[in-house]
């Protein structure tokens, strides 16, 4: 016989049958009722009000998980109640699936939030003299488990931890599997992971509440193996000279981490316990530098990586000062030259699940392109230097305070800075409005020749650009123009053709996309298709630990991403030197 | 249509369809033919000779596997040859699965030896640039393996290893599943694991040779921690006074385990990167002050223990030194009075398979007791002290030369003594012996005094048995027999209803049970039907060691047995003082 199940807060109407479970019928009609813990009641986030219909009495486990939230006494777990007649009900926001926005800018696109960690306010059931199940089986029989598994380092805690709190514990658990820390008292809402965005230039660390996906707070700092080499090729150099030498690598980057997390943990005074996760995207290159393992490979030919997918491990081999079991996780690369952080790109802007032509670009020190057409998805990566984040130019800065990010012309130049500061310096998205104005102007001619015989314009009275600095965004500008003319042209896409063009990279929300198609830097299109995601590598990692089928997903579409390499194409040497001319004349048509 | 295949040297014929593998029918007519990789033509174990019909061409990978064994070009992988007409064949002995004997004394039982720990000499496909693979991924592809793991560490040497081995190197597998390490050139002949029993008097660690399943050798020690408390309860009265007190007890362990490992190495020149992982059996309490776990919930109501089943571990977390990657497990206990030496125990007699009404019984400091029906498979302990082990003995010694082992009366008393030396003491075979007969001569009365005013009887001129250490034996008597009463009344077996009695422990191979029966630590049963067993916590670490079936069904046991506690049973206090009767009076009837 079938029932009425009427939820009045959302208006839905929903039929169930005798003996089936609340949280199943909720479930298929399409509300993301929240099953943290898959049904198991040991979360209590599926509670909902019975307004009319049978009211069972409260059992012991619900009445134990609702009470934080115990704003009703007829608030049941939907994963408990199993349907006897027409009911109405009421669904409260804190039992829906908890949803977050992925990119800051772009294209907006919730994630469920489902994260690896998770926390459970448990109160055990204690061994008894008829039935003494050691401690771990307790956990496992509580869990519902029977491999759970718990790190020898904190079975010499627990018996201590669950005596001082007479059972009433909240455990850590990473997917579901396995038991990290064990806290007193009810420790839920203190749930944090780390996203890191692991570049060659610029490092950026940011603070995670897992409970909610919001982002807390972000530390931004220069990649400190600058000082061993600007670019990462000259890095890997430096790596394979000695093994000493990959050793120093890794501990600047380890050391300089290491700062950012204090900074940022002191700052909102989050304790280091409470980071159970950290996760990194990179590229290939950085990702070997920050394990330690040797990059020789990276540099000569055939050109391959130690690994691309590796399991997560305990981020205390990498000596983090975070939670002692806590897990770190290697957002996969995709090839020698495509890296996780592209991997992680996109995750976030959901690539492999968009139909039609796409373009997703990551204009950091390497440019990477990646088309997504209909049945191909094919990467390739040029060398477009540090230029784009404002390194290897006389007045260049990171968009930090300060930075001249964008500039325009009316009566007479107009420069806006980072934080309404006093001009410092310029940086990418800054350089491109003012190579833009200034070819507009004829102060460049097409060729990146500065007009006159001074060899230098000057912005302010303390910054300039010069006939070097020109020569450096003329190379960033080709590397990338060559890549997208030869991608394009090999799978016959025009430009027309493209429903999107994604721009990654750390220009801060600044790009001027007509500024960027003057230059030739992006193809001449219809500018609303050139979508700004913003940091795509750190949006990606935020989503790879927010998301088990985030993680899932990038796992398996990187096995599907084709590489092609450009400088063994005979067609580059051409192309390279055609789109050094300013100008958008050699893009795709 | 069918063909025929005669296996020549095993006078066996069988029958296959066209295109059949030549492995699986051989497999399916009961032979046991080496699947050491699972049929993936990368261990080259399976190789047959060919001697009539289709000859393939060599494979490349056949060349490669079989050449260390090339003793004719007619050798073809098994695994690789598809059935095209009639055949007749040779299967050389070194491609028949390898057995190994796991008991050196009571029962044989062929165990089949599939370690966890398998080694491959491999030759890799080095990554092109037309497929630049990255190192990990080389590795998967070759195991056929998309999750292999492979620990960090071990990624930061794998690139010159393999460069400098040319591709040619040695892979150590877990579980076909991890890499431990990668060896240059062909190491599988140096594969061993260590069995230590962990015993709370005697601890034994034995050096196993992982690819014929053979003892290399074994070294005997005092359990350190004896210091600390002779028995296992007084050590963990000391252990929960403070917690520098646990770790006492197990840097002791850890100490003197090293130096038994660099021992037995050392005297079998076998190096410690050879030793891949380490089997423990010990009692629950010794299990956990191994890990350094706490033990107080062992000492109080409800007895329970902290853990009883963990997975396996690196070794490195207790700081051996063995191969840096290598793996520690400890087999499971049964409960907190039931450990994993008798899991291992009941593993090694293959109790859970047998038909019939058995008794096992382990006499150590703890006696266990585990009665298995045919529907039921019930445990008890008994604190039987070190008595057996011939401590608190005056004039008592462990089983080690010049311990009197067997003691019988011809015309005069004859004294057997371990190694024929001088005798320095007792050990508990010879304690039996001499109690029975001194019982027999009048010397003792049933109650166990010493007949006349002497209160002690000399056994040599510097040995002898005191009053106190009459006590001590009746005492340890009393409660194995208490136990042996109690388990067989509540589940109605009597005495003859027993179609064997295990009798496992430290004794050495000299139990005379004859004598055991007249003192009444055994029932008087037909002395056919007992099987002195021998250190079968060694024996099961053995089997748990090499074989990964062995260890899933001890696994899967340990759940089937009941716990029976004798000390809450209202008859024990009676049955007890019964028992204290030397004589054979309160044995199961």
């Amino acid at each position: 016989m079938a029932y009425t199940i009427k939820i009045l807060n959302l208006a839905k109407t929903i039929r169930a049958q005798k003996g089936e479970l609340l949280a199943d019928k909720i479930l298929e009609s399409g509300i993301d009722l929240s099953l943290y813990c898959q049904k198991k009641a040991v979360c209590g986030k599926c509670f909902v009000e019975i307004l009319e219909g049978y009211l069972p009495p409260l059992e012991e486990i619900e009445d134990f998980l609702i009470q934080k939230n115990r704003k009703s006494q007829k608030y049941r777990l939907a994963c408990r109640y199993k349907i006897t007649g027409d009911l109405a009900i009421h669904i409260p926001p804190e039992s829906l699936l908890q949803k977050t926005l992925i990119l800051k800018t772009g294209i907006k696109m919730p994630l469920a939030i489902d994260p690896f960690i998770k926390k459970y306010f448990v109160e055990l059931n204690k061994p008894e003299l008829d039935h003494p199940h050691s401690l771990l089986d307790v956990w496992r029989k509580h869990f519902r488990k029977k491999n759970l598994n718990v790190p020898v380092n904190l079975l010499r805690t627990i018996p201590g931890s669950l005596k001082n709190n007479r059972f009433k514990v909240t455990a850590v658990l990473y997917d579901d599997n396995e038991i990290l820390a064990v806290e007193p008292g009810d420790t839920t809402e203190r749930s944090f992971g780390l996203a890191v965005d692991l570049g060659t230039t610029t490092l950026v660390v940011e603070l995670i509440d897992l409970n909610t996906g919001k982002s807390i707070d972000t530390a931004t700092e220069n990649n400190s193996q600058m000082k061993y080499g600007m670019d990462i090729v000259s890095r890997i150099s430096f790596a394979y000279q000695t093994s000493d030498n990959l050793k120093k690598l890794q501990a600047a980057i380890l050391k300089i981490l290491s700062l950012m997390i204090k900074t940022i943990l002191d700052r909102n005074q989050v304790s280091q316990e409470y980071i159970y996760e950290i996760v990194f995207a990179g590229n290939t290159a950085m990702n070997h530098l920050l394990l330690g393992i040797p990059v020789d490979t990276l540099a000569i030919s055939p050109f391959h990586a130690v690994f691309h997918r590796l399991p997560e491990f305990t981020a205390n081999e990498l000596g983090l000062r975070l939670n002692p079991n806590s897990k770190a996780y290697v957002v996969p690369n995709i090839k020698s030259f495509v890296g996780g952080d592209i991997s992680a790109g996109l995750q976030a802007t959901d690539l492999a699940n968009r139909k039609g032509n796409y373009l997703f670009v990551d204009l950091g020190t390497n440019g990477e392109i990646v088309l997504k057409t209909e049945n191909k998805f094919v990467a390739t990566s040029t060398a477009a230097g540090p230029a784009f984040e404002g390194m290897n130019i006389g007045s260049g800065m990171l968009a930090l305070p300060g930075a001249i990010y964008k500039a325009e012309k009316r009566n007479r130049l107009i420069l806006h800075t980072i934080g309404k500061e006093k001009p410092q310096g310029i940086c990418g998205t800054g350089l491109i409005d003012l190579i833009a104005l200034f070819l507009n102007e004829g102060k460049i001619t097409p060729s990146g020749k500065i007009d006159g015989n001074k060899g230098i314009i000057r912005v302010t009275e303390k910054i300039s650009l010069s006939q070097q600095d020109i020569r450096e965004i003329q190379l960033a500008v080709a590397a990338v123009k060559t890549g997208i003319r030869m991608i394009c042209e090999k799978y016959r896409i025009e430009k027309d053709d493209l429903d999107k063009v994604f721009i990654a990279g750390a220009f801060g929300n600044y790009l001027n996309t007509k500024n960027a198609m003057r230059i030739g830097l992006l193809p001449d299109i219809d500018s609303a298709k050139i979508v700004y995601v913003g940091n795509s590598s750190l949006a990606g990692a935020r989503a790879i630990l927010l998301s088990k089928l985030a993680r899932k997903k990038t796992e398996s579409l990187i096995k599907k991403v084709h590489y092609i390499s450009l400088a063994s194409d005979p067609r580059f040497q051409q192309y390279f030197i055609d789109s050094l001319n300013l100008g958008d004349g050699n893009n795709p048509r």
